[in-house]
């Protein structure tokens, strides 16, 4: 993964003409003063680790496993927000880990989270009290990766890469066990040795793994069929400072409140997830997706709503809405039959595939949609990963993109949406904004933004008010202040304000008990 | 509802021949020496709570919604278990309240909690120090309303019977808000009225309060087709001791761990549940449950997976061992047309019935079903909540009826089914045991005992002693504890050991902060 960007350097993509002229004409796009640095260049603090520290990290992972490169401690800094791009690209190494450590067990995990909490597994502590990032697939776009220094010795990025197996599949159960840092292709590889899928693409999927899926509360663009993340999840083992916490004997159960949502969406605040048993399905005969057009956001979602509430619900289903819908047709690979309205995307995978489709259709076309066969289906699977790359490319351009969510309830969904786009435009002028339904549920669905601006002298200050402004506008509007994204250090003072005084209170005295040092991931989720 | 045991008396069953019989021929049973106390001779404690106290409860709800005689508080004593029924009609009262107090707004709740903490709303404390016991139905059958007394000056049960309203409806979000203490009979009638319905259909149903399901975690007979309770759980309020819970902005968030899942399944022990937001269906255009016949248990077992993981998936669907259907046949009403093997009943309700009918039977049938028709699937939906009055028949015989629950993972269930037959054989020598199974899922099924012994001398001694057999026996063979009766004080050591000592900690964490004088339903859930 490129270091100051998002994925393989050699997928970089060249500015569409359309988009190159609508940055121009429409938001005023300068190409920026300064160039991105390269990796050489970027500012690193110096690596704060004694060297009893040191000996003690290699005594539990190995010499090997332990690296304090410059490299490596560029590749493990903050995530792939559109601002931490902007840092590392600035030369920004500030929050950079001293170390990059690589267990390859449960029980390193478990020496390590000791070690760093100030003692260590022989109960002889090196004396440096060190916060821990666990490290999948960096990621995160909500700083889930961004640990606050304050008094700590250091920062350790836990990275997870070497725990990657397949642990054992259960096809009466239909159940499979990985290990954390395991990536989401590699999983499907494995998987479609034996048949299955876990049938979980969000845009992340080329370089995420399960362990972030789970910690990040996941959602992929297939979740009308296969569910979320969090839908596949029946047991975990999570190693705590204080010991071993592991969950899920049944599918469901009433002993109890259900621990398993408690670790989904933890983000490594409350441990180390190092096992994941999730259920899986066969892999699917046939996979069709389709395009519909309909006339306005509001007539589209009406559609949706009927789907999700009434049935048949698609493997996959969005809608765009009219300005998405006309950026999308904008592109030189334009896609659909008409110049205006709203695309949505709908599509089927399993067994019965052309009888699901058919009932679907008959449902949308009912609501005033008009269908525009597979060619726009296609075209969107085609490009469902690739989105990042642009982004990349624009940053370069002087503009900056960047993409947020939120979910609510249908009955409340346009409040949402008005509040959201109010708020980017009065704090940003004239900024492109697009949005996507891609997650629909029988009382609500996700709004999925993307803004795109010019740059002004600042564009990270620029960005950051716009995003307060954001966030305030999700929480008077209701909404939650994210459907899939999470919390990190971006959305954690909205997310205190989400969950109120006594939610806060709940979330401190787990903390407090488990980590009662305080050296997992601190600063992120937990107000 | 019957003080000494369940529902109407009026309705109260006669014993069918082959049951006594039955009773007599192989269990042994003879009729008790003593027969059940009338209400007026239940023993009972003391009222503890002194004037000021009385003065201080009657302030916040009114002097007429503080309860204090006998036959109030016999009516607030424990629930409805076994053991519950056989010590009250042995007369043992010594875990009735002192007070039954009815709230009838959120604030009451509150300014409730803070007087019994040993505070009040004013911040004049009235000195006593209260355990407090949320009441719904009283329908618990696992002790979740027999709060410790050790250490209070006094126990109030909190009658939510008043917070009975349906507050609102938003039909293009499919939710309705309800008050907690509405019963769920009367909130279908209310629900009906616009064509709505929960589809929570528990054996419970016809006392049971919504705000108890959302407590225990509760899963109705279709939760094929409906979900289980905490599936229809969108937003809850919840009043603790130190300020008031809010959840639920969206279905689903990756806003952190999901709190609603932490309140569900509480039990009382963090606070008291004064609003669901529950996600409402169109009430069924149509219903059809009907039979089929499999050789054994576990081709029967086989045909609900592949229906779980492959679909389509009935509303209800549920499966009984040779021993209850051979029982069920039994009957004066006999239904089926073999004589031996496992009955399935599945039903369907909503739309298209006949199409999914049609495709669940094909796979029915593949796998080694024989369609009895609808004979057998009227006759289990004519008798759905009849099964409790037949153990208070039972009781009054001489027979010890009790029912236990379990559920596990597909690969897993024959062990756990054996574990839990072997424990109680072990324990009760030759007792008559059923199983089925009642809700399932892709990855694994619950598994629902009855239980059926001769009493010896102390029958509460030989039920107790049982019960500690099979909750060792579910834990070893890696079960839950409990898939839809909860926890309370019965399987609280049991729970203990499922969650382990880290999830023990963070139970009792996240406890101890929103309840820090431990008042909320004492001794129940939290280890």
């Amino acid at each position: 993964m490129l270091w100051s960007g998002w994925g393989d350097p050699a997928l970089a993509k060249e500015l569409p003409e359309p988009i190159v002229k609508l940055l121009h004409d429409l938001l005023g796009v300068r190409a920026p003063s300064s160039a991105a640095v390269s990796l050489e260049w970027v500012r690193l603090p110096p690596v704060s680790l004694t060297p009893p520290t040191l000996e003690a990290l290699h005594a539990i992972v190995g010499a090997e496993q332990v690296l304090t490169g410059d490299e490596d401690r560029v590749r493990h800094t903050r995530g792939k927000s559109t601002p931490d791009l902007l840092r590392m690209r600035a030369g920004d190494g500030s929050d950079a880990p001293d170390a990059v450590v690589r267990p390859a067990s449960h029980d390193e995990v478990v020496a390590m989270l000791a070690l760093c909490a100030g003692g260590s597994a022989e109960g002889a502590g090196a004396g440096q009290r060190l916060a821990v990032v666990p490290f999948g697939g960096g990621t995160s776009v909500v700083g889930g990766l961004t640990a606050a220094r304050d008094g700590f010795d250091g920062v350790v990025a836990l990275d997870l890469g070497r725990m990657d197996r397949l642990v054992s599949v259960d096809t009466e159960s239909m159940i499979a066990e990985f290990e954390p840092g395991i990536r989401a292709p590699e999983a499907e590889r494995l998987l479609a040795a034996h048949g299955l899928t876990l049938g979980h693409f969000p845009q992340s999927f080329e370089y995420a793994t399960l362990g972030g899926f789970a910690a990040a509360r996941s959602s992929g663009q297939a979740s009308a069929g296969y569910g979320r993340f969090d839908d596949m999840v029946v047991g975990l083992t999570v190693a705590t400072p204080i010991g071993t916490l592991d969950t899920g004997r049944a599918p469901k159960s009433a002993a109890g409140p259900d621990l398993r949502q408690l670790v989904l969406g933890s983000e490594g605040a409350f441990g180390v997830i190092t096992s994941l048993r999730l259920r899986v399905r066969a892999v699917p005969e046939e996979k069709v997706y389709e395009g519909w057009r309909f006339a306005s956001f509001a007539e589209g979602s009406a559609a949706l709503r009927a789907l999700a509430q009434e049935g048949p619900m698609p493997t996959v289903l969005r809608l765009s809405d009219e300005t998405e819908t006309m950026i999308g047709l904008a592109k030189p690979d334009a896609i659909g039959g008409g110049d205006s309205g709203c695309l949505v995307i709908a599509g089927y995978e399993g067994a019965s595939v052309e009888e699901r489709r058919r009932a679907a259709g008959a449902v949308l076309a009912r609501l005033g949609g008009e269908p525009l066969g597979t060619a726009p289906g296609d075209a969107w699977a085609h490009g469902r990963f690739s989105a990042p790359y642009l982004r990349d490319s624009l940053l370069a351009a002087g503009a900056t993109v960047e993409t947020l969510e939120t979910a609510g309830f249908w009955a409340n969904l346009p409040r949402l949406y008005d509040a959201v786009r109010l708020a980017l435009h009065g704090s940003l002028g004239s900024p492109l904004v697009m949005c996507h339904i891609s997650h629909v549920y029988e009382t609500g669905a996700s709004l999925y933004f993307t803004v795109v601006t010019a740059q002004d002298a600042d564009p990270l200050a620029q960005w950051e008010a716009a995003k307060t402004a954001v966030n305030e506008a999700i929480g008077t509007a209701g909404g939650t202040i994210s459907h899939h994204h999470g919390v990190g250090r971006d959305h954690r003072e909205a997310y205190a304000a989400e969950v109120g005084p006594v939610g806060v209170e709940i979330l401190r005295a787990i903390k407090q008990r488990v980590d009662p040092e305080g050296v997992l991931n601190p600063g992120v989720l937990i107000p």
